[in-house]
């Protein structure tokens, strides 16, 4: 079966697609020819020539000879998808100009990020438009024009990431980078209705991204679901000696309790556009996913984003751009070139200022991830309308980073992620902001929010079908551990879990080869699993995913005769978790017949006379 | 028995002087009657009047009231210890000079380091001279003069801080503290041949610190022996939440296994102070402690130090006095005016381009510290005069920066010591350098160090008797694990303990209450150790300290029948370490008889039929 190529929007579809017969090439030269009538306007800055692209698709055919679809799939997961990415990140042979025309020469190399995707088999089709050096949240400051929102052709695209954020939005591409230093890859996601996965600060390498900020700037991903955004984190992310800024620290899989959520106590929302009614039913559909809301007063956060245009931080900008503004000020956009001139000036001594009283901000931010986990935002206040940023520049991309313009200068991911369509059939989005390293966690909850919302994405007219993806972004190393006694659910020790971080794996029992007793003179009581072969009970238990870097500290607890060793489930699994020594058990009672601790207590207090 | 007060030198000597019924206020009345007398030239910028220190002793002796002199040391371990500080820490009530004659403000808090000596009971005596602004390594920029050399008097004290070292290095105080930003807690260390511990940044509070490089500087400690510095900086060491650039992360409390000792393949040593042969001689204790010497090129290192001062890190110093500067320029030292002038046209973007610079170092440095421990580098290269330092400021003491300059931008700790007496009769000393959090570890190879170098500190006509800290400097949780069969040292998976850092603790033994049994089809071979209680054997074991943050990754490679529980040692310990489900143990062969996996191996061995 021959699919409809402009039914293919999700990296699924593509290779489904494959699967199902479809000629990689095809597929591509089908989507081209969309591309060359569909483009919306000002997306482009570069589209690779057709003959590029025919040599790319030869390569890869080439490469996958023999192969059956299954194997070459395999190994390239993104055979054959087509991309594109913001012109602020290098590809070799073809210039970056970050939508600035004075910028020709071809680079070098690939961009670190860039090449990944090319190694899993996707093909570049092109570089997309962006506000002039990444410089911008509206979208609107590049010679290449100004891109308008794919759901209202009046309103802004956002950006800086314009040009790929509109690609996605128009179910034109199933995935573009971008880039983000102050919400770039944030406010045109919601603006387009999609996915915005902006990753921690050196989770993915910036080796061949034209720096805006080179302390803050992060490749960014746009999808159309959660699930394509987090396989495309696991292909980009890693670490990268190259860079010196790289710094990968995956966290948590998922975080362990009901989700605390953090949110804006009083939000700034454009009630004339619906955005109040559609944050109400943002924050009930949280409530609804098992979420606690927790109402959080902003302020440090937006004194934090303060820092950002009223400090130093502009002067990176400087740094990365400044000879060329200083030699050449046509070649740059005026509000462009009027924010970076404001670097002039700013002394080696205000930016160790401004660097002082970020780190002071940081230190007393750092207690709240102990509060909440994650916290909710408007990706952004309003959407204005083009008329509105031509009369008032900057005020208005000012405003549009109210909920952007920290999450870099703290060190944190976000996930921006379509919420509603407001009554006047605007696009909502609402951000998702966690610490760092706490990206996998973030993905995980943000695609339970996309099921949940059922919400088409861009100009789609139906929400895509969205598998689990193949692989998730990396996290930290956990151990499985099977408890069977005081440390289950309710019982004296399960506080031991929970202080580590343990996530609840499920409920589960032993190969019918254990034997349980009762350890007399425990405090609290504590049961004893034994091993005993053949003739043995099936006992019951719970397994708890613990990060492997807190297992020390929980066997130090401990204490004889019981010990970590490894248990057989009635699955036929083998995982480690609590055993006791068989010198101890002799004498005692056997519980066995109770078929597990919570059982046998269940029955002793039943038996206890009141 | 009362002893000659003039005899105490360091913290212990202090102690025993008490316990062997001296009053402190008698003590310290002594001891500030040979301060008046003995006080070496320039040492002093303020000497607490001798109301404030009886004021103090009043103070000590009421909440002391009561107890005896072991209860007042358990509960004060620094009763009644005299101390000095560097004036550029804060002490509320008295002004922070810098050495600078216009801040006369009397501070209205204590720093933090200050006042965690003082809770341990010591009794502060003053503050003394340092190069202004702690500006330089010389000890000469200062209004309140130039101390020399407490060995040389012809030659400078050192600094930035000379007044806390020639006051230790005389044997008038058991301790000072000084502060560190570039060496100045290490030069004068090395020209009165005491003891200068630099912790980690961000190990101890720089709260109550007037800032020379914020982003870099360090409280710091002078005393007599390692064991008085280490003692010292586990008392003021810890987090806190009032310095934003407090990062307490303490490492291993020792290095895994021999020492390897990186050096400089071509040191900068002066010759004609003999530098050279004490070098040589320092480098062969270093290995006669058993260390490997690993010759390495330190150019990337010296890159690293040139870029503090051609970088914009003056202008941290100009953040911090630059107000000053410009309004009072004459109250500046002229040559600390010229160095913080500096910073005048450095912009801010000059200043984020130094730190992507340093930033692009540290990641090509971070390798470093998998191919070596530690670092041995001589303290300075040369030990120069007054007139030399006169003729040429700023160029002299850059020289002496060499080995110190690029510690702090690196995140490293230091140990500066006494290495030897040059055949001029010059002090000559070494620091060791180590990765941040490694101060533990670095303090426990200096007190082996110091133990073999059998130096006089200082003016001391004999090396201090030094028994072992009550307290070390906090290191990361460890786990003792005892270890049976296949992971003992030289068998198939000791390898696996290697990987994870583990620290050799020692051999011994189990309780006689276990059986061993040779666990059949294991590959490689393992033995399984089963409690049997009374009438079981005594098997061999070794202990193994295992970083807590690995047991988690140890335990998962740990397979069934195998675990890790809790064992009783011959000495009646009890520790974690590798059981056997006694299920599997039905059957396999007893070797309880042969004591021990090691012993029954070389049993089986031999007994094999070549």
């Amino acid at each position: 079966m021959h699919p409809d190529p402009s039914q293919l929007h999700t990296i699924e579809d593509w290779r489904q697609a494959q699967r199902d017969g479809a000629a990689p090439r095809a597929l591509i030269e089908a989507r081209l020819a969309r591309l060359d009538r569909e483009s919306p306007a000002a997306a482009w800055i570069l589209r690779l020539p057709a003959a590029a692209v025919a040599e790319r698709l030869d390569a890869l055919e080439q490469a996958a000879a023999g192969l059956t679809v299954a194997e070459r799939l395999a190994r390239w997961p993104l055979f054959g998808l087509p991309f594109a990415v913001k012109d602020n990140l290098d590809v070799a042979g073809w210039p970056t100009t970050a939508a600035c025309t004075a910028l020709r020469e071809p680079a070098l190399a690939t961009a670190r990020a860039v090449q990944a995707l090319l190694d899993a088999g996707a093909v570049l089709l092109g570089k997309t438009n962006l506000d002039q050096f990444a410089t911008g949240l509206v979208g609107t400051r590049s010679p290449w024009g100004a891109p308008a929102s794919v759901l209202a052709a009046d309103r802004i695209s956002g950006g800086s990431s314009s040009g790929s954020a509109v690609l996605v939005g128009a179910g034109l591409l199933p995935f573009a980078l971008g880039t983000d230093t102050a919400g770039s890859g944030r406010v045109p996601a919601g603006f387009n209705q999609i996915v915005g996965l902006k990753p921690t600060p050196g989770r993915v390498s910036n080796a061949g991204m034209l720096p805006a900020c080179r302390t803050l700037d992060c490749v960014s991903i746009f999808a159309l679901t959660v699930e394509d955004a987090a396989e495309l984190l696991a292909c980009i992310e890693g670490p990268d000696p190259g860079d010196a800024y790289s710094d990968f620290r995956p966290g948590l899989p998922s975080w362990p309790g009901p989700l605390r959520l953090g949110v804006p106590r009083l939000p700034d929302l454009d009630g004339e556009l619906g955005y109040d009614t559609a944050w109400a039913a943002a924050c009930a559909r949280a409530e609804a996913l098992g979420a606690t809301l927790v109402p959080l007063d902003f302020e440090p956060l937006h004194a934090t984003a303060r820092l950002l245009y009223d400090g130093p931080w502009v002067a990176e900008r400087q740094a990365a751009v400044g000879a060329l503004l200083d030699a050449a000020p046509e070649v740059f956009d005026p509000t462009v070139a009027a924010v970076i001139g404001r670097a002039r000036g700013q002394t080696a001594a205000d930016a160790f200022k401004g660097l002082y009283a970020l780190r002071g901000r940081r230190a007393r931010l750092a207690g709240l991830w102990t509060e909440v986990d994650a916290l909710m935002v408007p990706t952004a206040p309003t959407h204005p309308r083009f008329d509105a940023v031509a009369a008032d520049p900057i005020g208005v991309n000012s405003r549009l980073g109210t909920y952007t313009n920290y999450v870099n200068l703290l060190g944190w991911c976000a996930l921006a992620l379509p919420a509603a369509r407001t009554p006047v059939g605007l696009p909502f989005g609402v951000t998702f902001l966690a610490a760092g390293g706490a990206d996998a966690a973030l993905a995980r909850w943000g695609q339970a929010w996309q099921a949940a919302t059922a919400l088409p994405p861009g100009r789609l007219a139906e929400p895509p079908a969205s598998p689990p993806p193949p692989r998730w972004p990396a996290s930290e190393p956990m151990l499985t551990l099977a408890v069977v006694g005081a440390h289950l659910r309710g019982l004296p020790l399960h506080g031991q879990l929970r202080e580590r971080e343990a996530v609840f794996v499920g409920e589960a029992r032993t190969a019918p080869a254990y034997r349980l007793v009762a350890l007399p003179g425990t405090v609290p009581p504590k049961p004893g699993l034994l091993r005993v072969g053949p003739g043995g009970a099936s006992i019951a238990l719970e397994l708890w995913a613990l990060p492997q870097r807190h297992v020390g500290s929980f066997l130090a607890l401990i204490p004889p005769p019981l010990g970590l060793g490894s248990l057989s489930l009635d699955d036929g699994r083998i995982v480690h978790g609590f055993l006791c020594e068989a010198e101890a058990a002799q004498g005692a009672e056997d519980i066995s017949a109770h078929g597990g601790w919570r059982a046998y207590l269940a029955a002793t207090v039943a038996a206890t006379p009141r």
